[in-house]
């Protein structure tokens, strides 16, 4: 008999806690106890846990030492609050908020073997989408390539902003098809047939929080702590499924066949030729994979590689990955 | 009195021929007689122009040495076919269409000096939107900066497509939100809340006609014919307005508050502090500017300058500009 492990799952209402719990049981994780927590404004409603309705507990209060692995969905804040006092607890926490920076950023397909020696338990993040896709994507290539520059423009949907930001795209279209005047609510402004700049607000320097975690996590997971990586993520009016214009600069030519064979045998990577090209309602939503295409050069540029992804922003950009690390640290000895 | 002109629009019933003719009149542009043309299928349809009705005429058979100006705004092939022959016959050609390789593009915030010494009748291509607001926004720079290479990410607007694209946009989202099975006709799939990889067919090295048509005019734009630019162009469900990531590495630190204070005073820009934002639906729709948004360093990275732009891509994107670079002409003893 394979062991099961006692887990918990803060931020189990939310939307990327849901997928997480239906993906337990998709891939029928070896769950022992499973505890849904929340924070006090969501505890007490109930997700339904492999034909079993689970109520969500309060996450303040709850003993961590009880569980072995916990999932953290939930705000930045409560990542700050509770994620130091679970490991402390003996428990491997895999937080998804991007909030605590002496975590170990994790992409299975990019770097496996920094879980192969990792003291448990340990702090470790599930990146942010755009780290995950291209670190994906550039991890089994990157031998191949002796990189300058890597700029990330990332095309992100509502619904990374939760559900209220899924209804107000929904609201604000309505309300503009039938010709009746607009009042952002969510937003700050009019998201429907529109593209907002920026997700969030900036820092002095006028980058988004987002913007910095994404260059910081993809240095992180490709290895090159010093790797010249530029982001600008906007929002635009897209539901579900992130996609993520990448221009890789080198020093050296690039490859085009040697990259798209890389590509074709790689893990967690779906290739499609220049004949087609994905999208991320017609390829990536529902799907597991992050999808690569329009795979070329500049024009004129051989020293340049250009990358079109996509990816199903709460399943791969969130939820999966966090939950296909904590395979990999089944399969390491957790 | 001043001198007034005798002008052809060919392609007058398209939405560019539309609102170029709109802005003829908006800026009182000194017109004796106003020839509208267009292909053998939207031939006989009537314009409004000054207050009074103006029919539209078949472009094949038309002679050109009756006017001094034409304006191409319709489909490639009917520049190819007829721009020519106008200059033969003595008129100045301004054309939208990109199709032609010996014309001379011209943003007049950028290259106005090109049309000083010009030998008329001349060639002139008004550059597609990417390259006026990439141009428009860089010429007031570009002494500022050591520039190593522009990276360019396009998030375009429907409307460039035309009528038909408009209507499938908002018949695609009606369809969704009134959850009855989509059938795309004008795009080949799924463009209401979606975002599709590329605008058009792609040659055999990956790269769409926009694509290049950006890097070249831009080049040509800047008086920088080596100049290393990369172009990505995706198509967003947004009827009107294109918005730009423009990622410039330069060889030198980049100073902001020089760029900010150039970008101030530049003709044609509107700069939006780091407070705010411009978007296309917001800001740029309308308005006869390019919107400059964003203006920051790279994550780490003092030598990259980071900008954000959306202009409507009818008007300054198109129409707009065309008649700008006619006025120019005109200055300059057309």
């Amino acid at each position: 008999m394979k062991p099961s492990f006692d887990i918990a799952v803060v931020g189990a209402t939310g939307s990327v806690g849901e997928t997480l719990v239906q993906i337990l049981e998709e891939l029928d994780f070896p769950v022992a106890t499973l505890h849904l927590l929340a924070s006090i404004e969501s505890a007490g409603s109930s997700v339904m846990f492999a034909g079993r309705k689970l109520k969500v507990r309060e996450v303040e209060g709850f003993d961590f030492a009880q569980v072995k692995l916990a999932f953290f969905a939930a705000s930045a804040a409560v990542s700050r609050s509770f994620a130091a006092q679970a490991v402390q607890a003996g428990c491997t926490v895999i937080d998804l908020s991007g909030a605590l920076d002496n975590a170990l950023a994790v992409v299975p397909e990019a770097n496996a073997d920094q879980v192969a020696g990792l003291k448990l338990p340990a702090l470790i993040t599930s990146p942010c989408s755009g780290a995950v896709a291209a670190a994906a994507a550039l991890a089994p290539i990157k031998h191949l390539l002796d990189i300058e520059h890597v700029q990330v423009v990332a095309s992100l949907a509502v619904s990374a902003q939760g559900r209220e930001a899924v209804n107000e795209l929904a609201r604000q279209t309505a309300e503009l098809l039938n010709a009746r005047p607009l009042e952002p609510h969510f937003f700050d402004r009019q998201v429907a047939f529109n593209v907002l700049a920026q997700v969030g607000k900036v820092d002095e320097q006028g980058h988004t929080t987002v913007e910095r975690r994404m260059v910081q996590e993809l240095r992180e997971l490709l290895g090159q702590p010093e790797l010249s990586i530029s982001t600008s993520c906007i929002q635009v009016p897209v539901f579900f499924g992130d996609s993520f214009n990448v221009a890789v600069q080198c020093r050296h030519a690039v490859d085009l066949a040697a990259v798209n064979q890389a590509l074709e045998v790689a893990p967690g990577i779906e290739r499609v030729d220049l004949d087609d090209y994905p999208t991320p309602v017609g390829d990536a939503v529902g799907q597991d994979v992050v999808y690569v295409g329009r795979v070329r050069h500049g024009v004129d540029q051989a020293q340049q590689l250009n990358l079109w992804l996509t990816t199903d922003n709460v399943r791969k950009g969130a939820a999966l990955n966090a939950v296909q690390v904590a395979q990999l640290l089944i399969k390491h000895g957790l």
